[in-house]
């Protein structure tokens, strides 16, 4: 890459943030009170499976926006039919799954990485949690952004355009004075289409350790690293 | 005030930095270099009166809503024609006041304050500002918030009632939930009219020192203080 850029924008959930070891937590916890034997991280991972189809039913218009927290609701509420314990799971059991999102483990390299960056560039999220769940997530994991953008002001999801186009008008730059960096290619191909440049940074235990984390040889990005070290090298920091 | 905030929302501009010091220095700056011989710190205290005006036009749909930039570009304008130095101040020169307004110095207390405030509630800033006014601001001077709101979001400005209660929807609390601390009785007076709490911070010196800043007495509020030691122990911080 041949320049800092002005901006770097993270994603949050899986890129900053473990969803996995927090959610999977939460869920045994639960699991273990209700005396339900599911696996509760394998159930993690299938609820976030239900993560990308959701967004991409509401951009495609086949349902109305809904904000994060009622998707993950919803889904959960559809997986624990499926798994047969839906009626063992009560409703504040629910509201404790749901709310778990607003309060996840940072990845260990995380706090270091935005501090060695904001050096440099301004560092801001750009997510699809809620405005609330991502003030929530950065005070409970000490994450310093220095801005916080959600993509419910647009009242779509990454990876449609709107959230990107969103971020560079509220900063007040071209998008490609932005630097998106997510551990996940379909959201780096929605930053690039807007204009963005785009970081992949690997995540192998986004799933748990031995889970299907997407890896850097498989994605198309303007950088691909595998460690927030290399990242930060990278971008002169 | 009976409990803790779950929400303190700062006023910026004036309650968390010090325009005056910092206009005046970038005015002073201009005028030297083209030769005017107009005091800088009186043209900085009419520069800022024209705001308010600006806000109630705009909140009373006599004009569209413009960015905060534009109001400041058009009332520097007819400010320097007023005082027949307009040709006198070039494009860049205007350029550079108006950005002038994203970097200011913070008050001396300031830092220490929000990051005290921290340990008990969550510190956002809730301003008239841009968001990239604001996320400008909080870089350089250092402002620990741990969530920027601007009021563009809501395309009114403060003291009407959007602002407000976009911070209180956006944050997921309820109105009263949040503290809004300032500087100005009109901003508390907005905030009220929404069902948020109030302090007012005595900033003696925001129009300069000897300048006709609001006094706590003057103010009506659930907490009306002349220091932030006052303010984070009523807090029970």
């Amino acid at each position: 890459m041949a320049d800092t850029p002005e901006i770097v924008a993270f994603d949050v959930l899986g890129t900053v943030v473990d969803w996995h070891t927090g959610i999977t937590g939460h869920l045994r916890e639960v699991f273990a009170r209700r005396g339900v034997d599911t696996d509760p991280s394998s159930f993690a991972v299938a609820w976030r499976g239900r993560y990308l189809p959701a967004l991409r039913s509401i951009n495609a218009g086949e349902r109305p926006w809904a904000p994060l927290d009622t998707l993950h609701r919803e889904s959960l509420g559809a997986l624990l039919d499926e798994h047969g314990i839906g009626p063992r799971i009560d409703e504040a059991d629910r509201e404790q799954l749901v709310r778990a999102w607003h309060r996840l483990p940072a990845w260990p390299d995380s706090v270091e990485l935005i501090t060695r960056l904001r050096y440099r560039s301004t560092v801001v999220a750009l997510s699809n949690g809620s405005f609330a769940l991502l003030v929530s997530l950065a005070k409970t994991a000490g994450l310093p952004f220095e801005g916080i953008i959600s993509a419910e002001s647009t009242r779509s999801y990454k990876p449609a355009p709107e959230p990107y186009a969103k971020a560079a008008e509220l900063l007040e730059v071209d998008p490609a004075e932005i630097l998106l960096v997510a551990a996940h290619g379909w959201d780096l191909t929605g930053a690039a289409s807007v204009g963005l440049r785009t970081a992949f940074l690997e995540r192998p235990d986004e799933y748990g350790p031995g889970g299907q984390a997407e890896s850097a040889t498989d994605v198309t990005a303007d950088l691909a690293v595998t460690s927030t070290e290399e990242l930060a090298r990278r971008l002169g920091c």
